[in-house]
């Protein structure tokens, strides 16, 4: 059982991860958010921290947790460069997770977006598209951008150099060795992706539907979990599972 | 039978048009192209021409067919304001049908998006996403359009106005009664296409899948036979198909 | 606000409906199952009722409310000819509406197949599939059923004497102006359903997604309400929802 | 180049075949059919065969290319054990490439299923479910038995005592680790396919599009033409594709 708290926790993830420390047997350690709690604090009481709440909050998470020495798992979405240079910067100190999804079924698609990239030839276009609920204020989402990367990864190129965003009016034809991204918002829904892989005349089409928000939950708990007692450094999804 | 020339028989649509056409029991009169044929020689000696070329080639076409007096079908996308406007001051002297897809199955589900738009409330976000073979030029896809004009006319708002394209960065959350558009580009997709109706806790994905490029080339065949003889004006594909 | 009891109220939709009760400002007056409760009581003192239970128990939630003279709506799947017979005469004597699914959105598509079906020849062959969690014992789903129903009253036919289900193994050519049903198991599902036409060279899809059961617990109490102070007769969703 | 014969020429694949040979840049040998053609002829002035037939005619197939000893891929679907025990016997001789689908892309799919069973538990549930033209005889697809192997050796499980096929009625709860198969017929579908993988909350869907038969015939061709000089055996489509 670890003492875990949630970075966030009146955010729209906050409820289901208090939720998912419980059901894992857990102890919620307590939680912080923009106007309320102390992250050193929390900190100082927990074994592990989540952080599902803003990429501003990022910094003063990651100072807490290197002041406490405690791990850390950072879930948010919307990161620039300096955030990661941030964690990097973290990471010498103490062991941290930053994922665009904590999922197992995302983390499984990534690495299978990853083998078939690293397999198919460059004339197997690739595209990501997802769907989200109408609140979601960023796009792509941060899990889009995790398959790309997985797929850009496979096929050995930069993701940044080689992305197709956003797409409106006239584009000319579609750049050769493209990774193109398209962003679909409405409803509830809790998450959708699919990475495809058009070639001559056939494609494949691989597909991730969350149904909640809870299997988010669920990962990003085990992954604190996991990252407890682990050496200083930066760890990923694949690693919590074994991949 | 009737005598039926190609504007764009060069062009990825001129080959299947031409087989549509034989197998139709039709003649083909001609083609024109870009380098080659005389469009007016061509318009003299047919009952109506099909239009697959560019904008840049439509105004000549229009003169043509009203010199000839004879009616067109025009299958150009990417067509701007002024273009239209054209296509209006042509079919107030002969019969022309413009159209962004001449498929019957799109036909179909562009009845039924604005039967659905029609029906649910506001609070059902509407989104439109296409994918095309890696060749095509303009975004959004003709057909894309149509599907959205369909949707705006159901809810009896303007299109112009609520359209949400090309999302990219941090865009805030979705606009209310906004209808979202989202493009793929890859391989050598004939075109597919899906409205979603988004709900909260449910959703409708309404979609529409061309194998190759036949079905447009057979709808647009029957829409220039179904032309002649119609007094003049701008006719639409449902009118054609009895909708 | 009305007083609605539940049938089945310990079953997988009990606790869903007795949370859309109260959303909707109602009053839960009580709940009854295999083991517990009365059902003539629960009837005496509710002003409708709401059966997601078993076939093998709606002979007794039909006398119980044809005695307390109240609405009823039934969401069992599986019923047989002669439950039909049964709830035929009970709606001699008081307000029924029995349907597959309760949901808006379902009850939209199946105005659109009907819509599709009428309009598009029998040389679009109609499919149904769908996909429920792996504790659905039960199959095609009562939804599937009810879409297929739409898309044969839409062709003029009955449904019966038209449907391919499981197929398996040497099954021959498909039929002529058959309607295909197929069903998969898996997962927590909590519904999808997909019709298709599909014709020569290109096919429409139709596609309803569940993201959970509160959907059909609203529609159900939404439905029950609408039925208080209807004259006797057997009812429909689209009546319940101005379709 | 390669002289390469097609036993089934006038069948749904026989025309894409000579297409995709003369494309590929080999010589067509010759063609045989049910009435017309001698096999033993047709091997004796081949390098390889390549046979879309029918179960009926593989034993002559076999007998011929045993006698000639020259390879030969069968494409044939609806295979049962004594031909699975002739194409062994066979392969003792020269060497034999059978499978369900000749496509690179579900080659890869297949791995990608593979990959997934091998690596998720038992409680997410697979599903294969797979859409054809209305004229196709049997189901599943053999190609759907195809990647229903490669679930079941990804799982390490017998794939026959695994199987769900064909539900229809009151099929009870989801069998603990099944691999479900459901097979739709319409229109002109060339081939679609999806595996699902669905567990708690998530899933995954991984699927296949085939825009028409060319993709089979040229996979085929690129086989046939791999086996010539290979060493007595059976072989698979991954060893052809390098996987």
């Amino acid at each position: 059982m670890a003492r875990i708290g949630i970075v966030g926790s009146q955010g729209r993830m906050g409820g289901v991860l208090a939720g998912a420390i419980a059901s894992a047997g857990h102890k919620l350690s307590g939680g912080v958010d923009r106007d309320c709690g102390d992250i050193g604090e929390l900190a100082g009481k927990s074994d592990a921290l989540v952080d599902f709440s803003a990429p501003v909050a990022l910094q003063a998470t990651l100072d807490a947790c290197v002041t406490a020495g405690i791990p850390v798992l950072i879930g948010t979405t919307g990161l620039e460069e300096d955030h990661h240079a941030a964690i990097d910067a973290a990471a010498e100190k103490i062991a941290v997770l930053q994922t665009g999804n904590t999922s197992l079924g995302v983390t499984m698609l990534a690495h299978l977006v990853n083998e078939a990239a690293s397999r198919l030839g460059d004339d197997w276009d690739i595209e990501v598209v997802e769907m989200h609920h109408r609140m979601k204020v960023d796009a792509p989402s941060g899990t889009a951008l995790l398959l790309g990367e997985a797929a850009a990864k496979g096929r050995g190129v930069d993701l940044a150099a080689h992305s197709e965003r956003g797409r409106d009016g006239i584009t000319g034809k579609r750049a050769e060795g493209a990774i193109g991204f398209a962003s679909l918002r409405g409803g509830t829904v809790a998450g959708e992706h699919t990475v495809y892989f058009a070639g001559a005349e056939e494609r494949l089409a691989l597909t991730h539907l969350a149904e909640n928000r809870m299997i988010f939950a669920r990962g990003a708990v085990k992954g604190a979990d996991w990252l407890i007692g682990c050496e200083p450094g930066r760890y990923t999804m694949p690693q919590v599972l074994g991949l």
